[in-house]
């Protein structure tokens, strides 16, 4: 279905993944006229489903189908431990990650219900043996290897076939980075962006401020480059969830981000390419401070708000179900014509 | 379930039905605290499923169970014609609320596609055979006999044994009532409650308007009792609606309400008692005007904001697997101790 020349991954360094993030990618505007077409002969009011509607339409643009579809919807967790979590910015330690791994291995955690309710397939990616990402108030979070490396984890851990891709983050510590990936795109500081993550108390959360505002000014000089900014203030999940959202721009596959670290972690694509996510969608609001703001920055409205605070691609996979009732509409209901009413 | 002494429909005037309505009607606090409890329980972060976890409670205290389940679910369209059509006030002939019941049974509309995929048992209940209420602006909408009667089928359409109520209306200019009943009982005026219902264009605004604010100059001497509002200034759909309401609350059924008009067709029993509508949650913050305003008098906050303006029950029903996923993580996610981490 790819109209992309980008068949397989070129991530050899980071130049080159710079320049395949600034190509464009377009939506189908022959399944878009298709679908807005059907749409109105439909037997409601004009534009009445609202928000359904729309999100038909962009099933279609990206799927790259005037009939859209969601049989085959893939959730994707990726895992991984942070070396900033040293400066004690996380309520639970580090091995919780591992921990909640083997939960999501054994059925017992929230994602599992919800995917189980949603009937997407759950995929779990460990990254890098969950060895910890380097302390990013002393160094790079990640060299360029490793990024990378990382990166294309979450690239190939895309099925090409699927319709629709649920993604989300386990990894104790991980809205530190995400607050500080933040704040070195859009502005700010560590106060501004820092929330209470699974449940700091304030003493955490002055360290949590601290580390990030330290990371800031050390890597300052780098910040001008969101790939720099991703490598050096993020972590291995999160560039393995950039890495997925742009394999899911060269396949056509529509993606629904989780939260606050999900959707920190794929914002350097939208400072790269204005349409870099236009095939994601914020599925939730969450309730970590920072998420309301760095939706608006990226100029989505959240399909859900429902304090939310889990990760996992809890809420991701929680909004599938909506996405399946808008094409039951669409692809059900009768048309003014077969019902006998005048439109 | 009931612990209510009143097992069947007193409707035989207006002022029994209010005694009714006044009753105190309990939650159940054993089914709250024991869900509660087992919530502290599972694998993750207290309190960062959010709404889901809230909506679990409130299920379960309403179904005063502590286990609560979403094995029935039952969604009511309630339809009617209205008098005061006559004035201009729709974009629409009211002759399509037969077209569209007529719809509905032969399974072509949004809610037949929305039901079916969140199955959900529809019952269309067709009132006074689609017969006009009176014209508002001349007189009140319907006589006692009348209002009673349709609100005495609204008590009845409701299955005592379904788990979930989900409710909705079709009513060819029905949100010209809904908006003169919310300006009664929570002030205001035409223009500030009147919407574009299903397409207005300015001239027909302008009639709804009026309408409205004529209506409300009519009956001013009877608004100080929120089921003479109901009577004078209602349809009768919305009467059956606030009927469903009353049954649900007696056989301890918790209900989805839909949007604006079915918002406003129970507000009343609100004003009647302060937790009348406790177990209700507004499924949807409708597009048309008014319905953010009041459910804000109602001291609630919508489950989800999709711009939908259809009615049919569609946003209620939209909203049911929200309520299954919120469930399935409650009874299906392992607890601390069975994972082997320390909560």
């Amino acid at each position: 279905m790819s109209t992309s020349p980008f068949t397989a991954p070129l991530f050899t360094d980071i130049d080159s993944l710079r320049t395949l993030c600034r190509e464009p990618a377009s939506s189908d505007a022959v399944a878009i006229n298709q679908i807005a077409e059907r749409e109105a002969t439909l037997t409601k009011p004009a534009g009445s489903l609202g928000r359904l509607e729309e999100l038909t339409s962009w099933l279609g643009a990206w799927q790259r189908r005037s009939t859209p579809q969601l049989e085959r919807v893939q959730t994707i967790i990726f895992a991984g431990n942070h070396g900033v979590a040293a400066q004690g910015v996380s309520a639970w330690p580090s091995d919780v990650t591992a921990l909640m791994v083997q939960n999501f291995h054994n059925g017992g955690a929230a994602i599992n219900q919800l995917s189980r309710y949603a009937d997407t397939t759950l995929t779990i990616e460990t990254l890098e043996d969950l060895r910890p990402t380097e302390d990013f108030t002393q160094t790079p979070a990640m060299d360029e290897e490793i990024f990378l490396r990382t990166l294309t984890r979450g690239y190939n851990a895309v099925s090409p076939d699927t319709d629709l891709l649920c993604l989300g983050e386990m990894g104790i510590g991980n809205t530190t980075p995400a607050a500080a990936l933040s704040a070195a795109l859009f502005g700010g500081d560590g106060k501004e962006w820092a929330g209470r993550g699974a449940g700091n108390d304030d003493a955490a959360m002055a360290r949590k401020i601290s580390a990030i505002d330290r990371a800031l000014d050390l890597h300052r000089a780098s910040l001008a480059d969101p790939l720099q900014v991703a490598r050096r203030l993020g972590g291995h999940e999160l560039a393995a969830i950039m890495g997925a959202v742009i394999a899911a721009r060269i396949h056509g596959i529509p993606v629904l981000l989780d939260g606050f670290v999900c959707t920190a972690a794929v914002a350097p694509l939208h400072i790269l390419h204005a349409e870099g996510l236009a095939h994601c969608r914020i599925s939730h609001c969450s309730a970590e401070t920072g998420h309301t703001r760095l939706a608006a920055h990226l100029k989505q409205k959240p399909l859900l708000d429902f304090d939310l605070r889990l990760g996992e691609a809890s809420g991701a996979t929680l909004a599938v179900p909506l996405l399946r009732a808008a094409l039951a509409c669409h692809t059900g209901m009768h048309t003014f014509a077969e019902a006998g009413i005048a439109g």
